[in-house]
């Protein structure tokens, strides 16, 4: 007998990616079509259907459901998707109970953050982990907790919300409305605009600059990284400022829910090793003393294919208990 | 047939509280000692033994086991107590064994916080409410989480301690080793240290100085309670601003855990409602959208009875699962 199946969806603001994935967490199969968000809801869900049929056509009779991670906040019953950043329209959408009808296959829905935490947890830098703080490092600062083994989703499925833990109350005004969330310091756009001008300032910086061709708006953290390695002093400093400043809500985080190991992925999770460093060390400054020995903050292993592998488990993997699981 | 009744222990840094407590969370005796921690573990022992005993001595037969809510952090395994504060040459003591062999009773240990959150989510203002933040605001802030209606220990039985989330990482040093614990703002030790240093900048406080015979190391956040309400601006104003930077790390611990209520007990609890107005406005600038309207900040309503309550409760209430249960 061959080996149980599942399409696992991974649902962005600018691209969606479906793979047919095994139990044991291999991927057989991708595809991908970009998401073209602003032709509101149901244009894209035209387009993740368009890419499940595609993937089911070809081994329809195996596949067990489809998992769905999903921005926003996904709630228990029916896989709803409430109010989704970057998919412009999405106000409550049942995400689940329009799929699993449209393919007559049990269908689970979760928030993507989750997702990613729960492949992580199964396949990747967290197998065998009981418990574990997940964090996307990437346009914003994401998060899931995995508990017992299990997704802590909270009362309401927002849990892991660690960006937007206040680190400074006097800081920067961050998107969700507050000053100083550990978000407004760290995410790729706040960091940008901090290189930007830091860079403005001192001008010197050659090896940022070139990389860039001299336009500031080009500056990402991608770029930070590469300058950083090359030997560019500021790079080096903005990235190890925003290390330490991650680990002062990481060590907060940790010190609330008894917890010792965080697990980072997420478009910045690429940065070079001395990021890590200065994470660990302002976590270590941080943390309470039992946790100082045991803390470990290490790299996630899936990359981008962390939401494909997270939406499959939640079929594939009876322990996961998703939010959302619509079953026909 | 009689009710159920259990005897519930609450070992503190100066004194020792016990009590016999029915099912329904009636005290029918209550007893105390003082702790003289300065004798050592032995001599604690004995005088809460001793304890016991007179109360056992009255009902011994209805008895169905002993509950204990101690400082520093318990393990799942024979009740063992770890290097609790403010009980000097307590290294690692295995109270609930010491206690179950004594008496040939079940015996069951938790932390003093997570008993007295215990305490409120069942008889106390979080009664039937699946999740809420506890926090104990006094000497120190401490803490704990109810999460789907049992407390929330965490995997070495450390969580909960919101006190030391960091809400400014350049704040005062604070008793951990880390800067800028909320604890370092707003527990009663910098609370009344910073009353004293700005009314040493003011002097014409009148009404603070008038309540401590001018004797500036009288004042603590009972007295800044007084005078606030007899009028005095600074003392006022120094509570808000506690509230308000309390209010700053429930807000984050809120986001990370998806919470809405929180209950707050502890000596400085009494402070007046401007003070809980000071804490929900906190809160709800700083919340993420969805918890805005919902958030949640009240009182706890057991007071000192709290710890005696939430230690009976151990082995009254079989849902409870609490850490260190002793089966003789």
């Amino acid at each position: 007998m061959s080996e149980e199946l599942a399409i696992g969806v991974d649902l962005g603001g600018t691209t969606v990616k479906a793979g047919i994935v095994t139990a044991g967490g291999n991927i057989l199969q991708t595809k991908s079509v970009s998401t073209q968000a602003e032709h509101g809801p149901s244009a894209v869900i035209e387009r993740i259907e368009k890419l499940i049929s595609e993937l089911l056509g070809e081994q329809h009779n195996e596949v067990a459901g489809i998992g769905i991670g999903s921005p926003g906040v996904v709630t228990l019953d029916g896989g709803m998707v409430k109010y989704p950043p970057n998919l412009p329209g999405w106000t409550e959408i049942p995400l689940g109970e329009v799929l699993a009808r449209k393919f007559d296959l049990p269908v689970a829905v979760e928030n993507d953050a989750n997702a990613a935490a729960i492949a992580e947890s199964r396949f990747g830098a967290g197998k065998g982990e009981p418990n574990f703080l997940f964090i996307i490092w990437g346009t914003g600062v994401g998060g899931g907790i995995i508990m017992d083994g299990k997704i802590y989703r909270g009362p309401s499925g927002g849990a892991g919300e660690i960006g937007h833990m206040t680190i400074d109350p006097d800081g920067p005004l961050c998107n969700c409305g507050n000053r100083g969330c550990v978000e407004a310091f760290v995410g790729q756009r706040y960091l940008s605009q901090r290189a930007i001008e830091r860079i403005g300032e001192a001008r010197q910086q050659e090896k940022i600059l070139e990389l860039v061709n001299g336009n500031l708006d080009r500056i990402e953290p991608a770029v930070l990284s590469a300058a950083a390695e090359a030997g560019d002093i500021l790079a080096r400093e903005i990235l190890i400022e925003a290390g330490t400043k991650l680990g002062i809500a990481i060590a907060s985080a940790l010190n609330l829910l008894d917890f010792r190991l965080v697990i980072i992925g997420g478009g910045i999770s690429a940065a070079p090793e001395f990021v890590y460093e200065a994470i660990r060390t302002s976590v270590r400054e941080r943390v309470l003393t039992p946790l100082k020995p045991e803390a470990r903050v290490i790299r996630a292993t899936l990359g981008n294919m962390a939401g494909i592998l997270g939406a499959a488990a939640l079929i594939l993997d009876p322990t996961v208990s998703p939010s959302g699981r619509v079953k026909t």
